[in-house]
């Protein structure tokens, strides 16, 4: 293990939160609240932290995936701690549970809350909350790639290790550029997010807070109706929006280099867009022939809201009847696509995981023709199917150890249930007690701490979180 | 497709779905009800039909998976049609969806039922439904190639479609001399749980029901409250033998022919006595420190009752605390041994998908040592590997669209998943309206006919259902 990068790494990291708390800073000063001291101190603290640790650069830059996964599972616990700094000083969140619980949530995109009442909160605290969605969504290391001249080929392993999907590849030749690329995109996405809410009438507080919010996929309001007291221009914005962030951002690299048969080729992008068009008419109907229909736009908010793991609320689908609340879990699990914002175990897993079976009918039927799975056109890897199948088996075994602790609290099972689901998926709200209007405040501490593993482990996509807990890892023999 | 051999062995099953009626006939004659004659009707017509589809032996002998998992499809739905006939004539359950629900939950070893009241019920009927299980639990087609000398090679797809587990091989090297085997420890074992089941007093008509019940890991019971009003020797006895049921049989192959170390070191049979210990324990403790604890023996006889997917039960888990709830809901999933008449998705699947993320994490750690997965000292096949994590995508697809579906009803979350749980798993009762005294018949006639699709699906592990609803089983080229 080659800890002085590793160290060198994190390091950087704690750079990059303090330099991150000067926006806040910047808003507490803007309506002269008192946080902007707690602000700024953090800022220079993780600033000078940072700096005495990355003084010195590492000479030995052998770095392979096992450093990979460690770095970004250090990188976000590190990171995480941190954040939930400004939280306990300011008395916000005055548990430092909760306040690590609030942040993890943040960062990873999920926007569950342990807050009971998330209109007293100073705006800068606030803000600070939602800038951790638009951190975490695109991914700090990736930040880091992107800014940071480093010379050993580090770079691919930790993009591996902290994007989502199956099968993270370069956009373009060098690693770097790649992450430039990506946080291009995802900058001016944001940018004409905030610029729809602005013209929809939303207050510019809250617009730059809905679309961090948005652009993560993180799901954290200011306003305790999350979504509803907003404008239908502004929800029909942000549902657009959510899908979007939703989408493998390979597309509009397809769309910005002009290949657009290729683009609009991306099979898993036709079937995310297929299974919310299905789920949302399915759901549509569901409301409607059970008479509790509200609007289209209601439904076309939340389906979008969780399919991408935003988890935004502008109705309450906790209210609705059981085939629409049971749709709305198994959404949940799909998520979005792989290489976007969004969470869920990703539309490719899925796609892969019915051509299996698909092909293994076929070949049952006909042993003699072989046939290869495929995916935009090209046969897909035994390895990335490998590497699914074991995705699932860890999904699983992480989902029932972590329901099986949650279950303890004697809650019932739906609201066990969901609230894993929703956390381990980045989610946000589940059903019943953790529903949209409800909140994770009366959870025992041990099942925060298993929430804060399984956002975690949902966002960085399980391996680094076990690379990081497993003996073998810091075993010597190589 | 050889359509021949299928007819032929079809029609074998007719005949012995006839033979297996003159028991209940013998029944309804000792007990003087009038069903004597439906029984003895259904006998002749079954027998006569099947004599005259199997008069001409098939000359074409060509038989292979393909052909296996249809004719296994095939045989179970004709048998459950069959097997319906007296339920429907005898207005004992009038309803035909119903009926057949009823008995593919018996001969699927499922013990679901849609009846509200089974104390009104004629005696032979009772027997019937009961000895379905019996027929069930070790399979009609291996009793078939027990008993019938086929020519062509057909036997051991037959047996490797119809039996449990990710690899079905042979204890002895012919088939049919393995499936004689099978029978005779089955049939054994069958004798030892009635004599202990009247050495507990159990009435004599009862001990026969309820060790048919019992050895094919069913779970109908002839009584209102299924298990509670019998004596505690009885109950301990049962414990015992549901749990020797979900034993893998070879087990019991290695035991009889004095090879008691490669017995007791079968890997499968000691995590499955570990998760039931463990569970057990863990139940216990959680109903006592609930303060809702009445006895040790009700807890061993409900998790042994649900993980060996009896189903029979002393107690109404339904009433227990969550944490128990959760955990009965897991061993549903994890089910009893491969080879074993217990349902679930087997201990053996689950040790492999352990396994894959063990080996997974220690390979990003130590890439250059290459490992295998290995069971009971032997590597894994890469096939067998394949197979179950295929298994695992086609069972998810299968929940998950039944769950969809099972929805529209309008019942609740839990009543729901846990009804698609307990047909799909084989066990019996689930949770709420379908908890241990509750029962299935309030379901529309297309959730119970998903249900049918379940419990078929369940028992025969998914691809023979699968083959025989897929087109290309059924389109010519090679």
């Amino acid at each position: 293990m080659n800890y002085g990068i590793i160290k060198y790494i994190v390091g950087s990291v704690a750079k990059i939160v303090g330099a991150a708390m000067l926006l806040p800073f910047a808003v507490a000063i803007i309506y002269s609240e008192r946080e902007w001291l707690i602000f700024l101190l953090c800022a220079l603290a993780f600033g000078a932290a940072g700096w005495v640790i990355t003084r010195k650069k590492p000479k030995n830059t052998a770095f392979f995936a096992r450093e990979g996964f460690v770095t970004v599972a250090l990188s976000w616990i590190v990171m995480s701690v941190l954040g939930a700094v400004p939280f306990v000083v300011s008395g916000a969140i005055p548990n430092v549970v909760d306040a690590l619980f609030e942040i993890v949530s943040g960062f990873t995109t999920t926007g569950s809350s342990i807050l009971t009442d998330v209109e007293a909160l100073p705006r800068s605290i606030l803000f600070w909350r939602s800038f951790s969605h638009w951190i975490g969504g695109m991914g700090v290391l990736v930040f880091i790639i992107a800014i940071l001249p480093m010379a050993g080929g580090q770079n691919i392993y930790l993009m591996r290790a902290e994007s989502t999907g199956p099968s993270v590849g370069k956009l373009v030749p060098k690693v770097r550029n790649t992450a430039v690329l990506l946080y291009s995109i995802y900058t001016a996405l944001t940018l004409m997010q905030l610029a729809l809410l602005l013209i929809g009438r939303v207050p510019v507080f809250d617009a730059f807070c809905l679309a961090f919010g948005t652009a993560g996929t993180g799901g954290f309001g200011v306003l305790g109706d999350s979504f509803a007291s907003y404008s239908a221009f502004a929800q029909n914005a942000t549902t657009l929006f959510m899908l979007l962030f939703g989408v493998n951002f390979n597309f509009y690299f397809f769309i910005i280099s002009r290949r657009f048969k290729t683009a609009f080729a991306m099979e898993e992008v036709r079937w995310y867009f297929t299974i919310y068009v299905c789920a949302s008419a399915a759901i549509a109907l569901n409301l409607f022939f059970s008479g509790s229909f509200v609007s289209l736009r209601e439904v076309l908010f939340q389906t979008s809201s969780v399919m991408t793991s935003t988890g935004f609320a502008s109705a309450d689908f906790n209210l609705w009847p059981s085939f629409s609340r049971g749709l709305m879990i198994m959404l949940m699990f799909t998520g979005a696509c792989a290489g976007s914002t969004g969470g869920g175990m990703k539309v490719s897993r899925f796609v892969i995981y019915v051509k299996t079976v698909a092909k293994e009918i076929r070949q049952l039927a006909h042993p003699r023709s072989v046939k290869l799975l495929k995916m935009d056109g090209k046969p897909i890897e035994h390895e990335v199917i490998r590497i699914v199948n074991v995705y699932l088996c860890s999904f699983i075994l992480v989902f029932a150890g972590s329901f099986a602790i949650i279950l303890l609290d004697g809650f019932d099972l739906t609201t066990s249930f969901t609230a894993v689901a929703a956390t381990l998926n980045n989610i946000g709200p589940g059903l019943n007690m953790v529903g949209p209007t409800g909140n994770f405040a009366e959870f025992s501490v041990v099942s925060k701490l298993v929430f804060i593993f399984d956002m975690l482990a949902g966002r960085l996509e399980i391996f680094p979180m076990f690379m990081l807990l497993s003996p073998a890892t810091w075993r010597r023999q190589g």
